[in-house]
């Protein structure tokens, strides 16, 4: 008898949709448009992957396996069908001799044509690598702060990237475009994977790396994450070339991106002469009523901070087309100064931050500013002013 | 003084939001980009016009009108800003001699550029024509039950609109893109519109005509409709050429589609040797499930009847992707059938009803066949069958 299984609608519709994503849509390989199916009839568990030679996704879950086999069938396919089916269980068999998998549900029959596995590529494994533990949150809210920073010029590969540093008790995540940098630091306080407490004397500790990672795989992770509620710390293994998350039933891996991240850390300035503190929401609107004009041109907002009236006002001018002002209301120290800004950067980054309240930071006009939140996640980004003509 | 006004960011956003819609994406002429805006300090009333040529919309409210006046604005540009501007008053004022009108609200002040309106088009008006006034619900389910089979195939252009004919107390919907049909016909109820009461001596019952009308238009009719909950009958005013739809505040005008359009009703049997009556969703969800496999390849699925098991079985072969078969409970009279169709076209039908059952009808499988909801409105929908080879 060939592989044979029992398991709900459910389930396999939301592992499938979760492989499905790694799942390449112009595969260089035909039979990487398949999702590969191990099912394990001693363990009594389904395995699903999806891998499209870079970004790698795994997850299992329980079946009623009657008989276990290994192959691979037709990802989209599959996913359309199994999700359109009734709840209820499902039987999964494959014909004998055949790579025909027949699905039967309560009210029909499908036969689905898959490949053999042989030529599945394996997932990449790390055996003697380092492992460290991150805690969901910390993890999360570092993609979340560093993810929109990424280029998506292909011609500086490592800017598409999110430049990740562990060392012993700190985790630093790093994404720019060469206009602004997004830089977020967490604590990481060292877990216990066997007991998940909290526990400094854990391996963490001794172990320091930092590795640059594609943001396809990282939003895939923060998507896988978001989905996981498990709670579970993230297990992240490498070595030379890989990466790979792991948590319960699931795996993530991704090639590592080559060569020299920039030494971001000495673009940001210690020191401001200036600096403006005001309501994260009510910068953010007038932002985006005055980007509909800067739209229309070169995207350019100008600033002007008033320390004496305690207001930032904000203006562009796109001739032909009109010209808007806003003024709000701020808490300012130091000199009045005149600066402008591409002001999708600065709503890209507002967006960003989850506090009630934002500090902006200045030298000169020609000078990085830098945002942060007050209060919230520990992050800085750095935006360079735009150069405007006199006016 | 030029034009200035003061209105609600809610009022003036609403409706403009409707007129944006007959705003042409490629304007033929620059000052189609632009919305109409007639401000009159008598009736202190503000109306607004779209027009793309074809297609035109105008709608009006009531605002604090300080100086009447008329001018154009760009229409994107003035709701992407009034659309992000915070609840509250908005002041709009022409500054003197300058097609530039300034929005102040509370953060901040907009200055739009525009141009006069001298060389905005007119919309059609028809002053003789006759009037008929349609219930909005007749309407609303005339379109829902038509539009969806219009082709989009503009080298026959005659069916790219609903066909709609008008008689003494019906109402009548046709739509066809040569390979189905559909006709929604309801009762036309006389009505006074002067009370709104339901009354048998009404000029409608005088009334004949039947019109082409451009898909397009009565989408955004449709769309209006579901806005408008006066519940207030629709006036409809058409001589050659133009139709106008006009109800409270709003008004909605079309060029009529010319051509003979096809005499649809001939091709509808009138006796039917075979029927089959099934629950909607039912049939529904398992036409989709078959539709994944069909859409692989030429989106056919077979239909077989069989009276005695009281069955039909749907089924779908994709030879190198595989294939399906659902098998559905049905009251089933006639001989046995078997016949295949476009799965787009069944499902399409299937959507624009809304009943618990549906009875399709049959003759051969090679003459056409019908679908009709089951006590809901009075739709019938035409499918011609495809004709496959042996198997």
């Amino acid at each position: 008898m060939d592989m044979k299984l029992i398991c709900t609608q459910t389930e396999l519709n939301t592992h499938l949709s979760l492989v499905n994503r790694a799942i390449p849509s112009r595969p260089s390989h035909p039979v990487l448009a398949n999702v590969l199916l191990v099912v394990d009839a001693d363990t009594q568990q389904v395995s699903l992957t999806g891998f499209d030679l870079s970004l790698g996704v795994q997850t299992s879950f329980a079946a009623q396996v009657e008989q276990g086999g290994t192959l691979t069938l037709p990802a989209r396919l599959l996913s359309d069908i199994v999700s359109r089916l009734p709840s209820g269980e499902i039987v999964l068999g494959e014909e004998e001799g055949e790579t025909l998998v027949t699905l039967t549900c309560a009210s029909g029959r499908y036969q689905v044509r898959g490949m053999g596995a042989t030529e599945y590529p394996e997932l990449p494994t790390i055996e003697d690598g380092d492992v460290v533990y991150l805690p969901v949150e910390a993890l999360t809210e570092g993609l979340r702060g560093s993810l929109f920073s990424t280029s998506s010029d292909e011609t500086k590969p490592v800017l598409t990237g999110v430049h990740i540093t562990v060392e012993a008790d700190s985790l630093e995540f790093a994404a720019t475009d060469g206009h602004r940098l997004a830089v977020v630091q967490t604590i990481l306080e060292s877990i216990d994977p066997q007991d998940k407490k909290q526990d400094k004397k854990s391996a963490n500790s001794s172990i320091q790396f930092d590795v640059t990672v594609p943001a396809k795989a990282l939003r895939e992770l923060e998507r896988m994450l978001q989905i996981n509620t498990t709670g579970e710390a993230i297990a992240v293994r490498f070595d030379r070339g890989q990466l790979i998350f792991e948590w319960a039933n699931q795996r993530l891996t991704s090639r590592l991106l080559e060569g020299q991240y920039p030494n971001y850390r000495q673009l940001i300035p210690r020191q401001f002469s200036r600096q403006l503190t005001v309501d994260r929401r009510f910068f953010t609107s007038a932002l985006e009523r005055i980007a509909v004009l800067a739209d229309q041109k070169n995207s350019i907002v100008k600033m002007n901070l008033d320390s004496v009236k305690q207001e930032a006002v904000l203006s562009v001018d796109a001739q032909d087309v009109g010209s808007g002002r806003e003024t709000i209301v701020a808490q300012i120290s130091g000199e009045d100064l005149d600066i402008a800004f591409n002001v999708k950067y600065l709503l890209e980054g507002l967006k960003a931050f989850n506090t009630t309240e934002v500090q902006m930071q200045f030298n000169t006009a020609t000078s990085p500013s830098i945002l942060t939140p007050l209060g919230g996640l520990k992050m800085t980004y750095l935006v360079m002013p735009v150069q405007v003509r006199g006016n």
